[in-house]
């Protein structure tokens, strides 16, 4: 049985891992730096999360007498966290103040490295975005040519819009691989030479000393762009399927992303298939990678149009110059190409095969599918979802929702800018209110 | 977005379900039900959690200043939720009274029905069990005869203990098939004729009226026992797989059962292993229950001895009068027969294989396999062992750990105690500090 001394030990480690960003405690200059109450944190999460708010919503919402939300809301205006809205509303004949986040207090940029793009945006405390950019670049280069990019992109986004760099209080990164979150390096991720435990936060920091950087897989941050700003907006058990290049899933649960015990949770395009199924380049036969990922779709497609099965897909295969993109497949079978709907018919079987397995074992409330074979369209969602109908029990799938991204392209940013702003708010564990109250 | 009044309805149905047990509010006459702070409710987890504790402890733990600390241990002690022991232990020279949870507050049952037996037990609110009876019960007999039966041993246990009915506060019930947590009730059980939908907390209220009754599936139990008292202690994320008659899985996310969206997950036992496999009774082929569950183990075996391959089975199905246990074949394993060990080998892989995808996707630092087939021994959990590991990424598996459950048959029963302890304290949702400290 673990001591309240093993206890104690853990909860040290939990603190300073998740330690309170610099901006909190020199906004006001109190000797203990816990100064936001368990209360005051409730409150803050609560506008984060629906927006701005009124004391009357408060008192019925969270069983706080008025008085305690009012000392509370007075704390939080004392310190600038929040700020007073004059909206004329009225309730009961009287105008009520509402209350939101200030937006002022800082900003984060979110990071999202793809294998061929960088993409950036630059947003205030509200989570209102105030700057966006993308631009090609290739994560093969390396951790040194493409961070430095994008950090240099940022320092350049923040000049050009009057913003100041000491306000930029979080960062958050997502790169395309396995991550350990807990220190913010890639681990021996397949596809990206130079990034594996390279040290991400340190060389982001170089640029950005103020900022808290916070680095998580692309496909976590973008079931959390999903959540926020997406499909799943108030689910609480999702999935996010990313089938790109590589297919990879972030987990949602109870409203946050699960990373399991060693932050791979949701790998899962090594999951196998078919025992006698092609090569994959992680050693093992028939992944769901190597048999429903963009490339696999494109290249079972080509084998038929080479075997004089498709002469549409062949035509797309001489424009592009000899190559055959997953796209062309999606364009092919919108064209009535009966190859090219086999194949994608296909792919959503492989694809809810596993589904379905997990469909059994998780009981999610939503699964989005996201990435590259998106443009695939409504054959392949059907195929998933006859599939995963097929295969799941019923309690399963009784209520069970198969949708498409509705950030599209912009799941990882948007996810990027949601994960800094959870990373600087993730100040609880430690937090405690000093007065004694 | 999610306006401030979706939330607050959504809350409101978060408190009428987890409302506060009879016994908290009648334990003073305060005008106000919701007289636990969420600070008192730490501590309160604090102490189910680890035993007693001294102030010098919480002070140096929670983050919680002296005074606070203080105040709340008093506030608990005359509510009578805590009790000081005045165990000599020297810290500092000083002599440090401790404090722990009153286990005279209340009684909590945990009942455990199984396919072919009923298993009871009685603790007091410090979680140390009282009285404890099992007995052989057919499921089949129906939610009437089977609840009547538990009900009224529970009454002799308790008269012939010389315990009060009315302390009875909490009783946590485990059913073998697919619950419903929100209203307790089983959704069409396969095995289990009459329980679908059978009102099991209203009926067990008429005998206990005082009690609190919580139901869940026997799997989701068996995994909060081994976190409590097994091989999961301290365990964040778990997966229990029970394998006997049926194969299921208890999900322990972040210290709590996941139970997802529909209160289904964990179904496992329905994932495919192999599309031209036997055929199962849910109407799909080769699940992995038809392949690998105690039956299909036996039966397995049996068509190796009746082809004449394994005199040493034969010798087990003649002296059991024509029938082979999975027993059996653990038996025959350890005598060195070659088909029984080739039959587990094989089990072991169709599990693990399973299993190998859930670690990819789940990243659980434990899976503890218990049920029936536990001893088919060593030679189980190493096919298992072996294929996750084959088959699984090499981040995923690192610090997996797959074990055999400690808590063996009695994992149901503290685990059903366990459940109601929970379910009397789950409050804080609902709680505030009247006070408006």
């Amino acid at each position: 049985m673990g001591t309240i001394r093993e206890v104690m030990h853990k909860k040290i480690r939990t603190i300073s891992l998740l330690d309170m960003p610099a901006w909190l405690y020199q906004a006001e200059s109190l000797p203990n730096r816990n100064f936001i109450t368990n209360s005051e944190k409730e409150l803050i999460d609560l506008v984060r999360k629906y927006g701005e708010f009124s004391k009357a919503d408060l008192v019925a919402f969270t069983d706080y007498s008025r008085t305690k939300i009012t000392s509370c809301i007075q704390s939080l205006l004392n310190k600038k966290i929040l700020i007073t809205n004059n909206i004329t509303e009225y309730s009961g004949g009287r105008r009520s103040k509402t209350f939101s986040l200030n937006g002022n207090l800082g900003l984060v940029a979110g990071v999202d490295i793809g294998a061929t793009s960088i993409d950036l945006a630059i947003a205030d405390f509200s989570g209102k975005s105030l700057v966006r950019f993308s631009e090609p670049a290739t994560v093969k280069d390396g951790p040194i040519k493409i961070l430095g990019r994008a950090c240099s992109l940022l320092e350049k986004m923040l000049k050009e819009n009057d913003l100041s760099p000491e306000k930029m209080n979080g960062i958050g990164i997502g790169v395309p691989g396995p991550v350990d979150f807990s220190v913010g390096t890639l681990v021996s991720p397949p596809i990206m030479p130079g990034w594996d435990r390279y040290p991400i936060i340190q060389t982001v920091q170089q640029w950005f000393p103020s900022a808290n950087v916070v680095v998580d897989n692309d496909v976590n941050v973008m079931a959390l762009g999903e959540i926020n700003q997406g499909a799943g907006k108030g689910v609480d058990n999702l999935i996010f399927v990313k089938i790109g290049t590589g297919i990879g899933a972030g987990i949602i649960c109870e409203g946050n992303i699960y990373r399991g015990s060693s932050g791979c949770a949701g790998d899962i395009g090594h999951i196998s298939v078919d025992k006698s199924g092609p090569l994959c380049h992680c050693g093992n036969r028939g992944c769901l990678e190597a048999l429903a990922g963009g490339p696999a779709i494109a290249e079972r497609a080509l084998m038929a149009a080479q075997a004089g099965k498709s002469p549409i897909l062949m035509r797309y295969y001489e424009m592009n110059g000899q190559v055959l993109h997953t796209e062309d497949v999606g364009d092919a079978a919108r064209e009535g190409d009966a190859v090219a709907i086999e194949v994608i018919r296909e792919s959503g079987q492989y694809i809810g095969d596993v589904l379905a397995s997990l469909v059994n074992f998780y009981n999610p409330e939503m699964i989005v599918i996201g990435g590259g074979v998106r443009n695939l369209g409504n054959l392949l969602l059907s195929s998933i979802r006859q599939t995963v109908l097929n295969r799941s029990t019923s309690l399963a799938t009784r209520d069970l929702h198969i949708v498409f991204s509705e950030t599209g392209p912009d799941a990882g940013v948007v996810g990027a800018v949601n994960l800094a702003m959870d990373y600087i708010f993730t100040l609880s564990e430690g937090s405690a209110d000093p007065t004694g109250e």
